[in-house]
């Protein structure tokens, strides 16, 4: 696998431009040349391989190939709408999440919840996703919408969508969701617990408490634990 | 769940001591006084309510109650083989693996792999066992033998322990795990891959290659997806 950079403008007759973060790191970290090969995707599931065409000082003029698209996939959506942990945790848990597939990480507000997602966090939590994309293999950005309350998610939830909500003492996550389910929304609380108005808002929408195991989870813990295991039933 | 305290002496007629990390954390960081309840456990599956009796300088003495054992499991033993990543990552597979109840991380030495586990490393992951275990409620450490090479360790494996090795390509997780299994062990190669030589070798001695998801998980991520995916299958 060539290097891969990310370009926020697909390539347009041929050429394709990378500016900002992308063309430092192409340039200064890895001192690239005209002439080098490297792979460019667009974040919405397609990728070019191009060839280093000029080197400015600050964007780089790449000439690209034909387009491949990822192939289409049969999974069903994965969100996940987590209160976010603090400062590394964050950062761990949004490359995770992208390396492990989940197609969005919706910031939860919770009543315990210590983590805001400022525009200015998310900014930088994207850049996590776009080096893990980088980094994985991945063509298509996992989504990190604008935060949202545990109550407005869930009244607006579709009933084609599976819910489940992670509570020590609940069933089995694989059990929890029907298979005709056409995507699932995953929440995960803050560390010190969703409140019970939370949990009621939760159960009464028809979202099912799993349970990830015996122990204690920490956020990230338990949010990268039901990506891993859904895994296989589930696309970007 | 009050605060939980490691003790490598099981207590005795009802009185245990803390010393070293433990003493500190509990009189430095929490600032416990005479009278204070907290958990302690042995890191072997047993448990004690304990109020603390006096504060030395380097020492704190704990009165005891009843041992309380785990409840025995039926599941199965996890070992995962990890060729380790570097630094942080490291630190965090520790922790990760822990809070999912994977029984053993054995560190495994391969061709490619880029970390050498030194007692010294050894004994600084294993404190971050502790750290992990202390938080999430886990009374059995983890535990983090001395390194094997992947030609010894596989020669030497049960037939009726399940092997599967992490590989782009391989089959399905849950499928290459028989039921009878008494057993797993999961191995999980450094970023450059396994070589052929050690695929070769490791397919022989019954291993089966199993897939992760469609992008290149780093090696965390890898061990950490397996540990998740098992977890129900499994028990310390």
């Amino acid at each position: 696998m060539s290097e891969r950079f990310f370009v926020a403008t697909p390539p347009a007759a041929g050429r394709a431009i990378l500016s900002g973060d992308e063309a430092r790191h192409l340039t200064r970290v890895l001192r690239a040349r005209v002439g080098d090969a490297v792979t460019l995707f667009d974040g919405r599931g397609q990728a070019w391989q191009a060839q280093v065409a000029a080197i400015g000082r600050h964007d780089v003029e790449l000439e690209t190939g034909a387009a491949v698209a990822d192939p289409p996939t049969a999974c069903r959506p994965l969100s996940l709408a987590v209160a976010l942990p603090k400062g590394e945790r964050q950062k761990w848990l949004v490359e995770k999440l992208t390396e492990l597939g989940a197609t969005r990480l919706i910031p939860l507000v919770t009543t315990r919840g210590v983590a805001e997602a400022t525009p200015a966090a998310r900014e930088r939590l994207m850049r996590g996703v776009i080096e893990a994309c980088k980094q994985c293999g991945r063509n298509r950005l996992m989504e990190i919408p604008e935060p949202e309350s545990l109550a407005d998610l869930v009244v607006r939830k579709d009933p084609a969508v599976a819910g489940i909500i992670a509570e020590p003492g609940g069933g089995s996550l694989e059990a929890a969701i029907p298979r005709a389910a056409s995507e699932i929304l995953a929440l995960v609380g803050p560390e010190g617990g969703f409140t019970p108005d939370e949990l009621a808002t939760a159960r009464a929408a028809g979202f099912v408490p799993v349970s990830l195991g015996p122990h204690v989870l920490r956020i990230e813990t338990a949010a990268i634990a039901v990506a891993a295991r859904l895994a296989e039933s589930v696309g970007q």
